[in-house]
């Protein structure tokens, strides 16, 4: 078990496999623990504040975080960014976040391609200089490289529903969706997924290829972990025999930041790439379908997929929940 | 006394009056032992949340929740819905409700009219999507037809003021405003005071008919309960005599929807359906003057109504954090 | 030691001294305790709620509230007034603050001088409202005219950091800043250095004189404190052995609420009216750097003076947090 006290999180990427084995272990045995109405957790984390900074809007993140500060005993800030000193640039980042870190235990930060007008990296950028000013662990809410978060709660559930997650099927299909979408959660899930051992598919129509740099560290992680990597230009490949299908959509790096440019050579897609009962099938029987939600339903996959018997989207959700818990537990207490 | 255990509140009309007399009663009970600065009733909701999801705008809703979640030892998480991916259309309601209530240990929504175009019940419909998907008791804020937190507060507020409440003269009064409001609290205001065999004279001028169903309702329960139901043009006359004055503007359902048309229609009332000293002095020398909040002073009451020997308004408005808090022990804890 | 119990906070000006040194004394003794993640502070406001009423943007003053009453085993209420029926004028600030104050065991309220239409005073007159019809003490948490929590942790900063705080030459210098801003911590600044027998100096270009009124108390506090009070227009001269160099913007109240025209009165200060590290060779060797933040780095002062050895500019701003804490716990347990 690793020493996590005050570490930050940018990325699953830049975590030794036994620190992220470390929050997992943590989150699984508060889970187990948990129920609803009974939160002895509340002797965890009392009187501590963890401050989310959101540039971004959010559903699952801020409401995970806030509960699960709730039940620790503590309190989450929640802060629209954009209506702050920061938002209006009447502020640097160090003097907000030298700040910020003399009040609160920890902060956290959601911000999206478009706060940084769709610079590839950019809003990464700030979340590393939030790191690097903080005089508390900083977590990266998702910014638009990563959503590590979202990657543990991903890891976590799959552990949950198979007995032996090594060299199980993992494919990562691209969907349409009518807006191009940011890359963080496919990045973070390739990561994650070879990471553990997992053989990894991802499917995409060509021209949403990821950045060249995460696919080098994905087939590195494969090679160290026992896993694989393959990249499939067909859907029906790509799920055949699959044990676990992770639906999302993401934007072409091509016409990153030209929604209208991508829009027509997105279009074409439509209704194709689309997670349906008929692609299901293909997959084992015991296979499980996932997504991070939100979700546009009967866009990116099915009513009866997403209603289905392969679907675990829920508990996936409720995982965030879980996963935060132990991760804020593990670098505030540990 | 029922149980209520993960019971959801849409209307106090389809709670049994036991149901409702248990709340009361819980709701008594924390106001006689509540005392400000000494809190112990911070052991009965330690590390609990609400989620409190309001499309529209709140003063009394949102702090007595807020408050009292707090001096129940929980925490109430605001959540302004119009920026959350529910207001985006990003996702379902089903999807958002599914995970919020995996979160939280109860769900709270307001939703006027206006959110969903004014079509008289299509925001209390989405009330009932988030009780139909809730894995968690949802309480109703106020929608288009309903606010059955108020009327709590209100014939809380009744009982306090008079021994015996049975057969007591309560008029709701229609008052002039600059702009066309809700039905949610006339509707839920009759249909408690009939409940409680109260002598209810609804008054307003013709055109400000409550839905047809509403006063059929009301005539129902006054027949179960003994106590009365009548319909008066006259303002004097519904005054004459009364015990309780409840005012409150609400629009005209035949122009729902149609500010323009029916503001040509509401303007001839400007200065007459407003509650005076006048008016006051018909009704019995003890009477109580009431309304929800908030008022547009010396449009809908004067001045010396509102700050005058007769106003329980404060009383009232106070009595929406101790409901409100016999309400969630309810529904949690028993 | 003064009972503060339920006394609110306008401005430090009509508080006794005694009443400062009490808050003060707890806030050293609150700030002697702190460590973070050990929070033994929850145990004095349990289930207390304060209520944050926001008509202007903030980050230090919401966070340190917000924190602070976590810490404190309470929970501080986010308001966007905006948004809320006082900021739609639906509601008056009467039966607001009522009914507020029914619910919350405390208020506080952040309006700048924009709200109320650059109207000097205007804004500190709504803050007055609400303590006359507040059942729970009010804090100003800043106006038009005073920020009393800014000021408390100032005066809290400088005796952290000299021994002896009698007779240090404090230096209030004006600087450029691209917009203009209120008077309310210059107001409160010379206010409250006075009262502590600092020998305070002003400075500012001609036309940026602070209201007669100010002027007239901090000579008259000087007095009383056996400090001294004096204005300068040369920013050099004002530098020259100076212990503490407070670092603000300010508008000239010659062209209040028109920003054009005082912009082009502004403008010839830019680069002159700045502090910089030629002039803070001038100040003692020991001397302290503050500035309330936020700070527009390189406009207002470089960053090497923001950065630099005289700089205790976040421990002020950690201070905010500790000052309030004591203030809470003063006006509500004591």
């Amino acid at each position: 078990m690793s020493n996590l006290k005050n570490k930050s999180l940018i990325t699953t990427q830049e975590w030794s496999k036994d620190e992220i084995d470390t929050v997992l272990k943590k989150a699984f045995e508060l889970k187990r623990n948990f129920k609803k109405g009974d939160y002895k957790s509340i002797e965890l984390l009392p009187g501590y504040t963890l401050i989310m900074i959101f540039f971004s809007p959010s559903t699952r993140t801020r409401n995970s975080f806030e509960v699960g500060m709730t039940q620790l005993g503590g309190h989450a800030i929640f802060i629209d960014a954009n209506k702050s000193w920061l938002g209006r640039k009447s502020e640097s980042i160090k003097d907000t976040v030298k700040v910020l870190s003399r009040y609160g235990d920890v902060i956290s930060i959601r911000i999206f391609p478009n706060i940084t007008n769709w610079k590839y990296g950019a809003s990464n950028q700030v979340v590393r200089e939030f790191v690097k000013y903080s005089d508390a662990p900083v977590i990266n809410m998702e910014d638009d490289l990563y959503h590590p978060c979202q990657a543990l709660a991903d890891i976590m559930t799959i552990k949950e529903k198979f007995n032996n997650i090594k060299n199980k099927k993992f494919v990562l299909s691209w969907a349409y969706h009518p807006f191009p979408l940011p890359l963080s959660v496919p990045n973070s899930t390739v990561l994650i997924m070879t990471r553990f051992g997992l053989d990894v598919t991802l499917a995409h129509p060509p021209g949403y290829e990821l950045d060249q740099k995460i696919i080098e560290q994905a087939k590195e992680n494969a090679e160290n972990s026992g896993g694989s990597f393959e990249i499939k230009h067909s859907i029906k490949e790509a799920y055949q025999d699959a044990d676990i299908i992770y639906v999302k959509s993401w934007c072409s790096l091509k016409y990153y930041g030209k929604p209208k440019e991508e829009k027509k050579f997105r279009l074409p897609y439509r209704g194709i790439w689309i997670c349906n009962d008929e692609l299901m099938e293909l997959t084992n029987k015991n296979s499980i379908f996932m997504h991070c939600m939100p979700i546009r339903r009967n866009i990116v996959a099915t009513d009866s997929v997403c209603d289905g018997k392969h679907s675990v989207i829920y508990d996936q959700a409720e995982n965030r929940l879980h996963v935060q818990k132990g991760l804020l537990v593990s670098i505030l207490k540990s």
